[in-house]
């Protein structure tokens, strides 16, 4: 039987990560607001160091590390944000990192990991097993393997994000956040249940892309190919042996938004809170706007998981 | 002889804008700090309420009203960020606003004036004098008029954008400031001379538009043409009686920077720091850049003074 993380591993890794991640600040639109009827509160992890709540995981887990694996170092399969989460914790712990990415991901994205001091190795994420790369890497060079989600001290340390929202605004009625393997939001459920236990936990993820909807409803974990939306931070095949169960037990429902809702999300962010969010980022956003009644009057949590879009497809979709 | 504001009634400002105005994060980027071997501070006034550090002295000038005053109104008369944070501040404070805007302002900026429930009197920026048209509207009506940089208060109000960042960073080696007709600039000097005595302070102005270098190197105020730049928040004509004595007793220079240069700069600001900042906000970054060996091992703040970009004009700007 498998142990599953609680609060307490939180906590822990708020203060393993205290002083090198950012406490990012909370932002409110008046004019959303109103809009909604609602009261809502963003938590900026597109303000985060390297773009995204990424980083917070990746330090946590590097932290943990003993001598022998700090100087072998670190192995991490991504498409795109846990990569360079990896790589610039890896960087600031002084652990070399290598990081397999796919061949088509942003270009933002493989020359900020390259920057941060990763090595990358490249793969069609059509074709080949990414996880099947990860091992071998770190079976033949005796690399620590740090999955994007499913390990206990990366979900604990995204956890924080939600634990840094309460925190600073109070119990929350409902928190949407945005999902792809479900790192991010079973941390935030974990926190959410030690700090708001009456608030209501909502994953929101691309309709492209539904396994963890599908998962939740069927009981079991679903596998999906990967799917074609703009949400690249959520193209996940499948959610993981730990966050599945944590989702399960703890998470109120899962929601869905589609591609042009994305966009219309990022657009809002742009024009009215000054912000670049990734699509990803925007699910939470398009999902509150699709809930109607169901928010109004109510106090809602959002969490904005990053900001790492190609700049030239950024202002495309501005224009769109 | 004109009195003329000190820092006594920027902390006076501070605490009738408390809880109404934002205190806006102060944001860094690691990767700037390492390209220019500088500690870069931005304070981050496109998150400002309205999207501009405008907010914090209209609100401070319309806070100061008496009773005959909040009911006959206010009228103003700006190029845009102005206008919309005394449409703002006024339906706050329940004061009917009159605002004078240019018929080529963004669209952005008229529809958010008119949002928040002022009411739009259009005029020709190249042909037609806004002053005057202001100073009509004000005795015909009984208006109060509040011009948008040359006021004790505004001034006043605008300078507890820097008592923020003094207060949140400690002392700095210098300041950057956007110039347009000096009321940032001036409460920004106000507040730096009382705060970090020793702070080098620098405005930073179009060079299509330099009426201040020029007023600063001849010692009195040159008037110029409305100046075609991308930066719309700086097309002032001139600095004002009140403003250029305070830029002349305390500002160490005034630096130009380009259109290109500020395209540059925005697009920095969202690859890297996930911001949307307008042109005129781009001012002070765009300085900094070139100054190289004169900040190398200083730690610079930076007022980002607003983003309310057109997104259309923002999606082009980032793809060319």
């Amino acid at each position: 039987m498998l142990s599953l993380p609680c609060y307490a591993d939180i906590a822990a890794a708020a203060v393993r990560i205290e002083g090198h991640a950012h406490r990012t600040p909370v932002m409110t639109s008046t004019t959303l607001n109103r809009e909604l009827g609602a009261e809502l509160f963003f938590k900026c992890e597109n303000l985060q160091r390297m773009g995204a709540f990424k980083f917070r995981g990746a330090f946590n887990a590097l932290s943990r590390f003993n001598a022998e694996q700090r100087k072998a170092g670190v192995v991490a399969y991504s498409s795109g944000n846990h990569a360079q989460a990896i790589a610039l914790a890896a960087s600031l712990l002084e652990i070399p990192a290598t990081i397999v990415m796919p061949q088509d991901a942003p270009t933002s994205k493989l020359e900020a990991t390259r920057g941060y001091g990763g090595k990358v190795v490249l793969y069609d994420r059509y074709k080949e097993d990414r996880e099947q790369i990860g091992r071998e890497l770190a079976f033949r060079d005796g690399l620590t393997l740090i999955p994007p989600y499913d390990h206990p001290d990366v979900i604990c340390g995204q956890g924080t994000a939600a634990k840094e929202l309460f925190e600073e605004v109070g119990p929350l009625d409902a928190l949407l956040v945005p999902l792809g393997g479900g790192g991010l939001l079973a941390g935030s459920a974990l926190a959410t249940r030690a700090l708001s236990p009456d608030c209501r936990i909502y994953g929101v993820e691309p309709l492209a892309g539904n396994d963890g909807q599908q998962s939740l409803r069927r009981g079991s974990i679903v596998h999906i190919d990967t799917p074609q939306t703009l949400a690249d931070g959520a193209q996940t095949q499948h959610l993981g042996q730990i966050t599945f169960p944590i989702i399960q037990r703890e998470v109120t429902d899962i929601l869905t938004a589609t591609d042009p809702e994305l966009v219309a999300a990022m657009q809002f962010f742009a024009s009215r809170m000054k912000l670049v969010v990734e699509p990803t980022g925007c699910l939470g956003l398009a999902a509150a706007r699709q809930m109607g009644a169901a928010i109004r009057g109510r106090r809602i949590g959002i969490v904005v998981s990053g900001g790492n879009v190609d700049i030239a497809r950024f202002g495309q979709l501005l224009l769109s």
